[in-house]
């Protein structure tokens, strides 16, 4: 009879529960890959459970209780009495995961956090593991499944904002509170992540701007399918003259683009290096069973194999203003002479402008635009003052674009 | 100064090339990710080095030298000798595999592979590690880039398979003797091994059906294009009542399909179990440069990890007849009632009809159906009893199709 496996498990929510039941179904499969038969030695919840008995008895733990208080304690004590830990935690990893990391590197013991972004979709592993000596350009995607969905719903339906959220969270795809996943913060802790992972330079939550879908209107969306433009929330980490930039925006891309065809729940991330052009990986970024999945890749590679240590000798500076493109929604008043005044102020700022689309008469008049790559202030700048003309009949309303035609 | 780490490389081609830049420019990553200093100790050519005095300087044997003969004695001494061994030789996987997996179990020693499949894009680590205790229900991709690009163009110029060929040369997407990647070959190696790794169970290249797309005409393509279908080269394995089926075939996507925007030389795949729901990873599947990428990421690893033990505990019957959805392209006279004869036989053969478009007049009158999945043995004696019909102008001819859709 083989070996156990002792797994001491903290937290037993939605993903805890469907990672127990995981570990029995697949206990075959698990005792193949690693020699040793696993068990739940343990379990903690509010209830239940002594967090230092868990941690005696287990060969591993697994932290799926979410936030940083307690679990900041029991994943760095787990960590110096040399038990490795699985975790799933973002807020913790983003927020606190210097401190952990060097526990993990102090101890020679393994911190895995597979879950901890795009759930299954193995990025975690593939930035670490495949991609070890990998000098990234750029690492962005889709790390919300949730605003996708909406986003999806919104350009395939039309309908407001509010409305499909409401669906969102009939469906089970948004939460009775949403505002860490629509206001930007969810896709931030895990843009933090991989940032530091991919740059090798520590980034911590608070240095990573972010912007939410809250104030998408549906006629963003209907403009945009005219322009051939889909919309999404994407985080974005690149490597830049002087830094790097980590954001979190809502942003169009044209047809062709490898994200622009993720739509639903779903979530995508793209690495880009010279050496690898750019790789794309994409699946279910959310879901209880699909999470355990990554869990349990984790616990096997907790047996099998040794976990690179993170390491962040890097010390690059995260940049805030940066050159980005823009699509520009302007409600003007219906007279002669709007666009070339609005076209005379970019241009006096040096912006220069991609396209634009005059629609609606009278009262509904528009100028919708594509703004070429500039700096951000910049834009905001020029934004501010063509929001003062006499002949705007609302302020204007901007959104990011990324420019690149691939078809 | 830090411990070096040599590397006995066998092969300097065009991967091997870009292997020892790859390793010059990133001595400094390198030794970041693993601790020592990566140094080439020693060159194998066919004019140039000894195997033995190489293999005993080494702490890593790097194979790019391709074939199976020597190269299979060669990485099996090794990995005797207790040196682990990188391989990218797809061939010497799918043909002697089993040998090569079984002496690294017995040495203890590690046998890489990445760039073996679809070269950067990382499926072999994200297979055996990140989804070691998956029970894999599908893999299945587009695994070879050089047909990618040719069904790509045929598609969006209207060329003919031997001019699109042609240019593929041209552009150095296809080599001087395409045969290997043009009539499937290629993506059969390439799919036993992943078939192999995916469901641990011993598969070699002389049980992967393969078909190539030397057949492919134009107007298939146009017709397709009406019906809203992409054509690519599919490898397919899949876990089936009774067994598992590996094989490698034209095939038409649906729209919304994750793999019909994959366009040009990228390469694509998918792997689904209920668990994961599925998981896409896509990018460029050859390249001397992405290739060494995959071959650096392994020799990282071989330094920071343990590889995982493959092991085929499985012994799954390799199924030949399975049921397939079809696109049939029938060149008729133009007289009436061959609708009704066509469909009557197919009727009387239980299988049925999902769409059907007539198309031209008097000798360019056609008929194009797609097929609901039926066994392939039934189709295909359905199509003979068709192809001996007065009525038929030319010989059927179909292609696969994947009927789901996803829009």
């Amino acid at each position: 009879m083989s070996e156990t496996l002792k797994i001491g498990l903290l937290g037993r929510g939605t993903v805890g529960s469907a990672f127990v039941d995981l570990v029995g179904e697949r206990a075959a499969t698990i005792e193949v890959a690693t020699g040793r038969r696993a068990v739940i030695s343990g379990v903690l919840t509010t209830s239940q459970g002594d967090f230092d008995q868990i941690l005696a008895d287990a060969d591993v733990i697994v932290e799926l209780m979410g936030g940083t208080d307690p679990a900041f304690d029991y994943v760095r004590a787990a960590l110096e009495a040399g038990v490795p830990v699985i975790t799933a935690n973002k807020q913790l990893l983003a927020r606190r995961g210097a401190e952990l990391f060097e526990a993990a590197g102090r101890a020679g013991v393994q911190l895995r956090f597979e879950a901890a972004v795009a759930a299954v979709v193995p990025v975690i592993r593939v930035v670490q593991e495949s991609f070890g000596a990998v000098e990234f350009s750029k690492v962005f995607g889709i790390v919300n499944g949730t605003t996708n969905f909406i986003l999806s719903e919104m350009a395939a339906t039309g309908a407001s904002y509010a409305d499909t959220l409401k669906r969102a969270q009939d469906l089970g795809y948004a939460e009775a509170d949403p505002t860490e996943d629509v206001n930007g913060a969810d896709a931030a802790a895990k843009m933090a992540i991989l940032a530091r992972l991919a740059f090798h330079t520590p980034v911590t939550l608070d240095q990573v701007d972010f912007e939410g879908i809250e104030s998408v209107q549906p006629d963003d969306l209907a403009y945009a399918k005219e322009l051939g433009l889909s919309l999404k929330l994407l985080g974005v980490a690149e490597r830049l003259p002087g830094g790097i930039t980590v954001r979190v925006f809502p942003c169009f891309l044209y047809p062709g683009h490898p994200l622009s065809p993720i739509e639903g729940p779903f979530n995508a991330v793209m690495v880009e290096a010279p050496e690898i052009t750019e790789v794309t990986m994409s699946g279910p970024g959310a879901g209880g069973l699909q999470t355990a999945a990554a869990v349990l890749g984790d616990l096997v590679s907790v047996v099998t194999g040794d976990a690179p240590t993170h390491q962040a000798p890097e010390a690059l500076e995260v940049l805030s203003d940066v050159d980005s493109s823009f699509y520009l929604h302007l409600e003007v008043a219906d007279e002669p002479g709007v666009l070339a005044r609005v076209a005379k102020l970019l241009s006096d700022y040096g912006i220069s402008v991609k396209s634009v689309v005059q629609r609606g008469i009278g009262s509904d008049a528009r100028l919708v635009m594509v703004i070429h790559r500039c700096l951000e202030s910049r834009f905001k700048q020029a934004v501010a003052e063509i929001g003062g003309l006499d002949s705007l009949r609302a302020p204007p309303r901007y959104i990011r674009v990324i420019e690149e035609e691939f078809v």
